[in-house]
């Protein structure tokens, strides 16, 4: 008998349900006739990812999928309504948490590794203990000289200056410490002398705190980090306190532009950064003596940002930016202190923003290029971080060209009517019945919805167009009766993704055709910059080696739906890596590595910059891709493989 | 006949009388012969220098005399009651004008030459001129690197800091100046990184101010200079503000010892700083536009003082310099910038303080070995600063070793009855008639005197111990009746140096024993650090190959006398130089040379400190010092050979 037309015994975990299926049946299939219930939201099509069981024993055919990591393929993760029998199985139907815990978990390893560490561990901050001989009337070096000496005899340590403030309570010091005291010296490096930024009484190891922020035109994120030993010892985040002048960038550089305002936007970016400082040391704050921390024991932050947001972080007026010919004050920061900026830490603290590409490539795709290892890439990479813009670099460890396309904040929720942020209440994740053309939502936190974020309004788009919910131009068809949810909206028609009775607002929560056109020119925007750069170098997406996407927002894309409305490229899902926040990653390196440092500055001075504002290439593409998936089908041939319904 | 025996015609001028005789007649009897009235304050016995003549032709036999320079010498210039016919002769006989310029005059070119240049004009302070290609979407540079970019290609400028102030304003002021710039850099050096510190529009040479500063315990003197020629354009001086809180550097110390008052004293060192900048650019505030000068337009400030001075400049408590072991809080001070301190010129200046060598030999004696070249000098050098306190270095090119004596304050006027400072109305001489025991004074200012200041105190002493007046141990001779102008006062017997009648404060101004004692053990102390430091060093006086004299008030003793009460050591007048202020005279040189500044810093490293506070052979040498000239005759040979009255 040949094996594909044997029965199979199939076996369900941990209800012990069996039957018998023939060869090449689905999984899902299987269970169906089994009686056992396996939750289908997209109606067994393979395009929701939530019909996750794992084979415990047995073989079976499973396709392709964005939802699983080669990890967990190996762990023995498939599709139920994809992967088929083909053999004898033993296959475990994991509970509702579980399966929503593999089900987002996509990447939990690349979250985990996002702050590792690439690098020798050599912070620039060092502490030492140094007992100094008392003066006397033989000896009478002087106190600041005396310190110095003793710690140049001790440690390979040259020289190193003082400020004023400390300089000024020294004296006391040393002789309250009776001599002996503990230094945290600051070495900077970049050609900068070495400064004391700390002297405590005794011989006892300091905590010694860095933390990295990322500056988000919408999100702060920071990670409070033992800088001794590298690790993790908070991560919190905020929202920037600037948002309420200002969606994005623009907006907020508009407002900037009235006397007073930049001062006042910078008031706001310190606010936020001193409650995300709070916020991370706060569990550790009523420690006893020996293992509490303070704000005042971080000594130096790093700092990654859009050229627009650290220039408001330095008050420096950052109109220009949004001018023609888009000029920054600087692309290389002055490192500046702590007390100078009135950031509630040790007021000697450096702080270190990472170097700017232009105006719209910012520090953050620095870091972003730092810690995504595009700079040592042998592979040719296309690297995205999509957020309030869109960045896009393409390069290897040879070259770089990096480009911005203003793709506009609507995948951060402004401009779509029900639009907004990645937080509680938003849904992430959306799959429609062909059938019955309901939808089956995920909401962050499992709550009420709220909302709809950018990963939700990207699987809803996919969704609608593969179901025939629009067609695409993004029309919504409203010849479509057989569902209430398709109705005249104030913005043309529009789809109900959550009636009013279950959603947290009591609204009715829809996509209406002006988020759609919304959404589609956003896409059209980072897709066409995509080809242009392309164009430019003169390589085809098919040699595209990896695509990694950073960007806290970026990490939530579901790839096949992504491509299915042309955002990103259609090359083999394999290519995808998502690594998180690359800006929040290349701090934390930065942080705690003065060679990353150095790295960081070569990267920002590395890459070359395409304008692609007034570039005529760029606005024809953009037309091109104002189409779902794009007006040229040869770009998309997966979608041209699929059935349209 | 021989030429001894011969009577001579002697001529004065310019009233044309004459007089025939013989050879070897005192001058001044010959004038008295011939009816012409010659000054004599000290009754004629070659202790005043008053009785100046010139000779405009013929010979005389003149005595060794400290009024004279070698120049006046050659210019003819005799004491009358001292040179002696030897042939017949035409003589001048000044102007009562004449005559005190030229008997004040005794150092007029070496007064002038006080604030020379002398090294290479380079001054850390530079001007750069450029324009710049103005951004376009081809050529995105930020505006802080174009103007880099800029400067490097055109100039031999390495790299430059920013200041966040300058940064903030920077791309505003590029745009307004249509990209055309001159530039005020900092050039630094001592390892640090240049730094731009203006910017003004187009291209228009700026003027470019520095300020050499010496601050006194009493005065503060500051020298206004065009950094761009080294042109000294004004210098003023003011009286320490934080004087009413003590007279001395120790009693300024314990006044700073409480909660506050550090800080009250720096902002009245630092409003007299203000005050002093604001007197110097005064004359040229008003001018027009093409040459007005401003604080402002100060780039640089060079300060040097002694270290508790400097301390309290820079708010470090001064304390430990007050109490054994006497350490300052550092010898070598953070250069710092204008704005950080509250001076007002431009607030990016920096500020530098000359490196000190201990608690009491302050970075105004490193200006003053650098500016008096002791450090460069072939011959054994001592070098002596009396101010408020008394500093002394001895060496030259090979060695240096410095100590400081707690003079105290008396020749600054504190402590005595009288006293006060070297300024208009102090008696900055005094002649007493041997016959009559009459006092001759001379005002500062010419005007009523209000009291004594140091280079009188020491005159009066001299004379009173000349004229039999006081005994060795300063005792007033009661006994003596013939004068109503010794008699007994509240502290022991005193001398009215001037009647009620005649003085501005309607007071008699007298010298008591009290006065006389302090003024003893201030000159005991300065002579006994002399003695030990030769000893420590095993030299003698008579291997002193120069003794060079700095400070204001140092300018203004009459060798003579100085070694007839025991101040200074008793060798040939011919060796002594008065320098004038060389604390400042350094801080000049400094301003307007990078290597100026580096020898400057090489020197507090070089120089030996000694500490005489403990020192038991200071202790016995002090003891022995306090007798007028000293205990020990030997030390005073010329005194031994005059005739006591």
């Amino acid at each position: 008998m040949n094996k594909k037309d044997s029965p199979c015994k199939v076996e369900f975990l941990p209800l012990q349900k069996s039957t018998v299926v023939p060869y090449g049946t689905t999984i899902l299939d299987a269970a169906v006739k089994a009686g056992v219930e396996i939750d289908v939201p997209c109606g067994g099509q393979g395009r929701c990812g939530k019909c996750l069981v794992r084979i415990e024993r047995g073989e079976v055919n499973h396709g392709d999928s964005p939802y699983l990591s080669n990890e967990q393929i190996q762990q023995g993760w498939v599709l139920s309504c994809v992967a088929e029998v083909a053999s004898a199985l033993v296959i475990s139907v994991p509970s509702k948490q579980e399966q929503a815990r593999v089900a987002s978990g996509i990447t939990p390893a690349k979250e985990a590794a996002m702050l590792h560490l690439d690098w020798a561990l050599t912070p620039p901050i060092s502490q030492f203990y140094v007992k100094l001989p008392p003066p006397d009337l033989t000896d009478n070096t002087a106190d600041f000289e005396r310190l110095k000496a003793a710690v140049v005899a001790e440690y390979q340590v040259e020289d190193f200056d003082i400020s004023l403030a400390l300089l000024r309570k020294l004296s006391q010091n040393l002789r309250k410490a009776n001599w002996q005291v503990t230094l945290t010296i600051d070495t900077r490096g970049q050609g900068r002398r070495a400064c004391l930024i700390d002297i405590h009484p005794g011989h006892k190891r300091q905590p010694s705190l860095g933390v990295a922020v990322d500056i988000g035109t919408t999100n702060v994120a920071g990670s409070l980090v033992d800088l001794n030993s590298g690790h993790i010892i908070n991560q919190v985040s905020s929202l920037n306190k600037q948002r309420a002048y200002g969606e994005d960038v623009i907006s907020r550089i508009i407002y900037s532009e009235h006397k007073g305002r930049v001062k006042h936007l910078n008031k706001l970016i310190i606010q936020t950064i001193n409650d995300l400082l709070d916020k991370l040391v706060l569990p550790f704050s009523l420690r006893d003596e020996n293992s509490h921390l303070a704000t005042t024991d971080i000594q130096y932050i790093v700092m990654a940002g859009n050229t627009a947001m650290i220039q408001l972080l330095l008050s420096l007026p950052p109109t220009h930016i949004r001018q023609e010919p888009y000029i920054p004050t600087t692309t290389h920061f002055p490192l500046v202190k702590a007390g100078e900026m009135g950031i509630k830490i040790n007021p000697e603290a450096s702080i270190y923003c990472f170097p700017a590409i232009a105006a719209y490539v910012g520090g953050d795709i620095t870091a972003g290029v730092l810690s995504s290892h595009l700079f040592q890439a042998d592979k040719l990479t296309l690297f995205l971080d999509i957020g309030t813009n869109g960045e896009i670099v393409l390069g290897n460890s040879d070259w770089m060209v990096a480009c911005a396309c203003s793709a506009g904040p609507a995948f951060e929720g402004a401009g779509v009517t029900c639009g907004m942020p990645a937080n509680m209440g938003a849904i992430e994740d959306v799959t429609i019945n062909s059938h019955t053309l309901e939808p089956t939502i995920k909401v962050i936190g499992d709550s009420s919805p709220l909302g709809i974020c950018g990963s939700g309004m990207i699987s809803a788009l996919a969704e609608m167009l593969n179901t025939g919910v629009i067609d695409r131009s993004g029309n919504i068809k409203r010849e479509i009766s057989s569902t209430p949810r398709i109705r005249s909206g104030q913005h043309g028609a529009e789809y109900v993704l959550c009636w009013a009775r279950d959603s947290a607002s009591n609204k009715d929560v829809v996509l209406d055709e002006a988020d759609i056109d919304n959404l589609i020119r956003t896409k059209a925007a980072i897709y066409a910059g995509i080809v242009v750069m392309l164009k430019k170098v003169g390589i085809s997406a098919a040699e595209i080696e990896q695509v990694l996407i950073g960007g806290a927002f970026g990490q939530h894309i579901n790839v096949e739906r992504a491509i299915q409305i042309g955002l990103l490229p259609d090359i083999p899902w394999g290519k995808f890596y998502f690594l998180g926040n690359t800006s929040l990653a290349g701090a934390y390196n930065v942080l705690l590595s003065r060679q990353a440092q150095q790295e960081a500055e070569k990267i920002a001075r590395k890459i070359t910059y395409l304008e692609l504002v007034a570039d005529s290439m760029f606005m024809s593409e953009f037309t091109a891709a104002s189409f779902l998936p794009h007006t040229n089908p040869d770009y998309f041939p997966s979608a041209r493989s699929k059935p349209q319904v």
